[in-house]
């Protein structure tokens, strides 16, 4: 067992750091994967030493990437998410009861497994819930192969673009996505830091509003993402209907919810920088 | 000339460290003092081991503390602030053409010398605006010394709820805050995070709405404080006028805003996290 000390992501100069130990580190077929017990925030995960998620503050990640998708689209009954192995997205979305089947597309095995085992609070009841169906594998692939207008709604829940997630930020993926998104459906993506990483952040919405026709980031916080600020981003092809908030729907989760409200967002997606602003209108 | 390493802000099983090297350290008859040189967002200064500021991510601190009280009051022609010593939140008071007169009030002789020696960009012209006086001394006792109704605007840049700012966080500073404000006026405090100090935040706009009858929080982001993620309250006695922008005000500053905008601000008021606006509510 090693002593415990600090666990850091180090990015352009600035570091952010937990106080823990290692419980658990392999190189899976894609990328080195990490347990860490924290002080802080229970047990995380890593993926090649960058911070992924952590039990004691994963809810505004997962809640802000579900529910503005999940209360927005017309019908919510097929879900596809990209990604998201530790389940806390599933799980997300899995408690919106029209959610008639979820397939969540993870490329690494081993980051399911070890969620299963080390941080059991990120996927709740996902894994036996019998909407649910998981399949190990790309999930680029199974975008490309799904057939057209087959989801009401998809999720990409990746990590940076680099590594296995870097086919999860371009043009023929996200046409893909828009191909087999139903009328009235929604997409959503992470969309990374507008401050670390602010020019893919930029590239990803113009590029969103150009395959989709209407697009618009959701700002929020991540404390152990690069910068903290983080961003989502959501796209529709007949407006910008992840704005509106179907209200039955608001009023079956909201208790549930620590950081999403219709309030808060709504807030979230006003709250863009006048530079970002700027930026995204030229 | 110590060798280049990284300097830590430690809180609670969490660091947020800059690569970079002091340049300057010494104790003040108040606190530690040190200016550092980093890499990611230049020279920047901490006191007692904790993060203040830095020249390249000091714009969303201060616009956020200046610009809704400073477009929300009936009128502007003087303000108080009470620390801001490294001159950033009388640089963006005094964008405002209105505000006649500004008293700052800043404890700490050092961190003002230091601030104008290292970190010039905070003040910009501040420091030699005709407008503005600066009185080296104790910001409580300021208050409790200044006439009825003697400010349009009071605002309080002050550090964490220990040490030199103990007293800016308490019932009878809070009510001569109110006595000295004009009709029409608006009080802006920081106001913690509300993750790393959850319930200091939460007693602090509490405190205020029973002493002014109105405050609301807002949130934002300052990477280099505990969590990252981070608050202001905002008060004032006839209404929540913090809220209304004037629209003239804010024309005559926006072009030269990084991060707020009327837009932005209306965001940042509403993205209070669920548990947050329950908790406020109770």
């Amino acid at each position: 067992m090693p002593e415990p000390g600090w666990i850091d992501e180090i990015f352009d100069g600035v570091r952010y750091g937990l106080e823990g130990t290692v419980v658990a580190e392999e190189q899976s077929a894609f990328q080195r994967v990490s347990i860490i017990e924290s002080k802080r925030y229970g047990k995380g995960l890593l993926l090649d030493g960058c911070w992924m998620t952590a039990e004691g503050q994963e809810r505004h990640y997962h809640e802000s990437l579900v529910h503005p998708a999940l209360c927005g689209a017309e019908a919510i009954d097929r879900v596809l998410v990209i990604g998201g192995g530790d389940g806390g997205t599933a799980r997300e979305c899995l408690r919106h009861g029209s959610v008639q089947e979820l397939h969540m597309v993870e490329i690494d095995g081993l980051v399911v497994d070890w969620s299963k085992q080390h941080l059991p609070s990120l996927g709740g009841g996902c894994w036996t819930d019998p909407r649910f169906q998981l399949s190990v594998g790309d999930g680029i692939a199974w975008a490309a192969a799904a057939a057209d207008a087959s989801y009401n709604v998809v999720i990409v829940d990746g990590s940076d673009p680099a590594g296995p997630a870097e086919g999860l930020f371009n043009r023929a993926f996200f046409e893909n996505c828009r191909r087999i998104l139903k009328p009235g459906g929604v997409f959503a993506t992470q969309s990374e830091s507008p401050e670390a990483f602010r020019q893919v952040h930029i590239d990803t919405v113009k590029l969103l509003r150009e395959v989709f026709g209407y697009a618009d980031p959701m700002y929020g916080w991540v404390p152990m993402y690069p910068s903290g600020w983080w961003s989502w981003t959501f796209a529709a092809t007949d407006g910008a209907r992840y704005r509106q908030v179907q209200a039955d729907r608001a009023a079956a989760i909201a208790a549930g919810c620590e950081i999403w409200s219709p309030r808060w967002q709504r807030g979230a997606f006003d709250a863009i920088p006048a530079f970002m602003e700027r930026a995204l209108n030229q």
